[in-house]
């Protein structure tokens, strides 16, 4: 699927499109890239165990990650893992129940639990993390990229709290609402812990990374600047941003943020990714061009026939229009039941609509 | 609660601020604020045996409408009943599932189905709405305004195609991108039918009327545009917007859709309701004083200690400043295990802290 030369493009674009320079086509990747639409996922999965054994051996989690770099033609490889490794490295005992999601043993609730927490050193309790990251760095070669991760602390905290996925936030708004200051301390560690964390995956040789802001967008917007951007802020003026002599971008992606781009910007960030309810035009315009943006087709079409997928891209591109800074994606993850086609046609249909853009 | 005076600004307090004009003190309702919080209304709700059973007997349904406006000083009733009331006289065979929310037993499925679709006759097959608006008006005597509503077209095109509610919204969607023209002939049956559904409310007597858009933030923002924000334009444009010498302002409401708020006052809607991710001052900047706003506290503040909840409702008055045409809201319905005296703080704190704004 991948010709020297255009190996050697997959090796640039991502990161020349994060800093707003010039690319021959829009580089292309996308959240949950790996995962279980795909049929050797799942083999290995089934041969794993369970999806905790899979991200905690760097074997396996390197093997997944290269996956879809295999199959696609992406232009980054993003490391397979979970935004609750650090809660979980904090002693919460993470698991998943199959169909429910993530669920904590002990969930944080009170300002006593707050004050036993500690930021973990992330080369003791994620160090299978960081292997990881150098293991998928040999083996990628420099074919594409490799993008760290992390959740936002809002995000984590929310897990933290809430003990799970919720649907109302109840209890860590209960928290914000009744005990602020504990909030805002077991924010500053979570500011900690993040910080550490990326800084030890671009040590490790991730080449990019991004905060996932996955829950940020259930805040009233007075709440989201304090509790979820400024901890983000504080995070990103904190990150080694060179490594090798070349900048790591950072990208930020709160989802439901559509409204608060230009206070994202504010974070510092090279980046900010777009869920689909957010016109690129109108995103680029609130962001003034001062970030390269990531996004942002409907997840839901790569359910829709393949001459209508591949006009929802060109939609989405055209929005965008012409000049630097694009990076497409979906404005949320692909679903475990996608068709891995649908994916490549996808990932074929930006870089065939977009090569013409970039003269 | 309130003496003869207040009674009479209650009259006048809620229309006015729609229209723009001076008030004494920010009027305020809040959506769901008939429901199972309030113990008058479960035991109503025990001896009805159903909810389907209260919305559809007008006596019932009367008087959980009142039962919110006796108990606090509330600026306006809100009709009592449900947004799904269209597709159940379209035939689709509505019900409620304890604890799983609404269920259509014949979901709209293809081109077949929509083709056997009519709008309904409301004298006919709502007519138990009609009946409800009329008896609430007589029985409120001018003590406060009623607000009528509908589900917007695509929230109801929603319902029926998915059955259900729904996480990720596949089946519309997948109408969506596998037929589009189906799709839009169900949505034009659907303005056709909420358009003579609100007018008929309006004759009955509803002296104002809300578009409740519950899924329109769903969608990618062209789609919004097209399948969301175009259908209730055409329905806006052919209200009856006067009744006894009276404006009847109209309230659009897209939760999700703090993005588009131009684009909705495009729809010819004499407010916004804006939920509380977006900042009421953000929003008058983006529709430029051409509509009212409506909203937004974040619903789970009305869990918060009083004192906390008195600072969340001061903030949302000052987020919104000083002028006209602000109408004071939850930014989702309140939740049912709420506890009703902090419903009537939040109330009353409104009006305490706004009567020196409206000088």
């Amino acid at each position: 699927m991948t010709d020297v030369n255009a190996a050697s493009d997959r090796g640039n674009r991502l990161l020349r499109a994060l800093l707003r320079m010039p690319v021959d086509m829009t580089p292309v990747w996308l959240m949950r890239q790996a995962g279980r639409y795909l049929p050797e996922y799942r083999a290995l999965r089934a041969a794993a165990g369970s999806f905790l054994a899979m991200c905690q051996t760097p074997e396996l989690a390197c093997e997944v990650t290269l996956q879809p770099v295999r199959r696609f033609s992406v232009d980054a490889a993003i490391l397979f893992s979970d935004i609750l490794t650090i809660p979980d490295a904090m002693g919460l005992g993470l698991s998943f129940v199959e169909g429910e999601g993530p669920r904590f043993q002990r969930p944080i609730r009170d300002r006593h639990d707050v004050a036993g927490l500690r930021a973990p050193d992330p080369t003791v309790g994620l160090h299978y993390v960081l292997d990881t990251v150098s293991r998928v760095r040999r083996e990628l070669a420099g074919l594409c990229p490799l993008i760290g991760f992390s959740g936002s602390p809002w995000t984590l905290a929310t897990y933290m709290v809430e003990g799970q996925a919720s649907e109302d936030f109840r209890r860590i708004k209960g928290l914000l609402f009744t005990d602020p200051a504990t909030l805002a301390t077991l924010l500053a560690v979570l500011v900690e812990a993040v910080t550490s964390y990326l800084n030890a995956q671009i040590e490790a040789g991730a080449q990019a990374v991004m905060i996932f802001d996955t829950w940020g967008g259930s805040l009233a917007a007075h709440h989201f600047l304090r509790y979820s951007r400024d901890p983000m802020a504080a995070i990103i003026s904190n990150l080694n941003r060179r490594r090798d002599g070349a900048r790591v971008p950072v990208v930020v992606f709160t989802k439901g943020g559509g409204c608060w781009l230009q206070a994202l910007v504010e974070t510092g960030c090279d980046a900010v990714g777009i869920d689909w309810t957010t016109s690129l035009a109108a995103a680029r315009a609130a962001t003034r061009g001062e970030v390269a943006l990531q996004g942002n087709l409907d997840p839901m079409a790569l359910y829709a026939p393949p001459e209508r997928l591949k006009a929802e891209v060109q939609a989405v591109l055209a929005d965008f229009g012409e000049g630097q800074g694009h990076i497409f994606n979906l404005g949320h993850g692909v679903r475990p039941d996608v068709d891995p086609d649908q994916v490549g046609l996808c990932i074929d249909a930006v870089h065939a609509a977009s090569v013409r853009s970039h003269p």
